[in-house]
């Protein structure tokens, strides 16, 4: 029996998935490392500690890398009034919370990024609990902010599904044992979603929603 | 026997997917449509007049469309003197020049981003022929910028290979009975690649590269 829900954030409830790869793109361009942006596409849902290990090489100057994180949230920061929500994301949280289901937002987004993202989402009044990257010591794909979640909203894991759109969010989730459901909002494909473990995968939020009966049976 | 390669440009050859998804998704909320950016991805590859048709309601306010492609060719154009190549794409063209066979461009590209977009590749010495937007009376999937492209090189549909990044590409070329491989440094998976009819499935240009005596047998 699913008790709750717990909800990547970013590409998963609202549509920055592109704007963070074409950010780091632009702030790794800045700097003369040159990264295609499918590979910098693949590495988003990662925290920003982990994207640079997985995307430049280990001999770089690493006292660059505060000024490429900040370069890359400078750039980012131009579209926090533009956000929208992925279609049918406020819908399906306050479904769920209709339901009975606990909500929980697993997002490891920054603290003033990620008030920014509850602002475009406005479901706070129905949130059990939220963590962002200052509530764990590590990103995804480890399962800090994922156990932080369970934490905050006093889910257990063996009763709650995590909804994300990243391969890391498939495999942090997996560390604890919990099922994810894939989204491709984000833009990963359904079959990359599955390789890496989601038990089922859905094109957005709207579509969950039009399954939510089979989410809440778990 | 395989006796020539035409090459998608945009995506494939050139890391320009993300910034082309991204502008187009600013010039749509400039005009208060709402389109996923997930969505726009993966109407990349066909020409600017069928995306609209792909992404907008058949409702819209079509006497806005001239100003939806302005509003992109300009949010774009503020990219281009960032385009990089994609990995390997001037060893590739270079090499496959070196193995006697012919090399045609095949990009459904305006012509000043064009001209941008081969001024960042610097290949023009070995390409036999180039067609863009002008070339053909209907964009990708219709085949006539691929038909386009045979004819300014010379080549024939039963001895040549097309190489793209979208499933616009792999439609476009099969419907000259052309085998498409597909590179999934556009963003999109090899899954999607395979399931639109693509016969091989390479990283990049420099993947395909390595195999290049696989693709010059045909």
């Amino acid at each position: 029996m699913v008790a709750g829900v717990l909800f990547d954030v970013d590409g998963t409830l609202v549509d920055t998935t592109y704007l963070h790869a074409v950010c780091w793109w632009r702030a790794f361009r800045q700097h003369d490392h040159d990264v295609p942006m499918a590979r910098i596409h693949r590495a988003i849902g990662m925290g920003s500690d982990k994207i640079l290990d997985e995307l430049l090489s280990a001999d770089r100057d690493r006292d660059k890398d505060d000024e490429l994180r900040t370069g890359h949230s400078a750039l980012y920061s131009q579209y926090w009034t533009s956000l929208r929500p992925q279609p049918g994301a406020v819908e399906l949280i306050r479904a769920c919370a209709r339901k009975g289901l606990t909500v929980g937002l697993a997002s490891s987004a920054a603290p003033p990024e990620f008030a920014v993202l509850r602002r475009v989402l406005d479901v706070d009044d129905v949130v059990a609990g939220a963590t962002n990257s200052g509530d764990a010591a590590e990103s995804k794909p480890d399962p800090d902010i994922v156990q932080a979640a369970l934490d905050r909203t006093g889910l257990s894991a063996d009763s709650v599904v995590f909804v994300g759109d990243a391969v890391w969010d498939v495999y942090a989730a997996g560390k604890l044992s919990i099922p994810c459901v894939g989204l491709t909002c984000g833009g990963i494909s359904a079959a990359e979603l599955r390789d890496a473990g989601a038990v089922a995968v859905y094109a957005d939020p709207a579509e969950l929603h039009g399954s939510i009966e089979r989410l809440s049976r778990g």
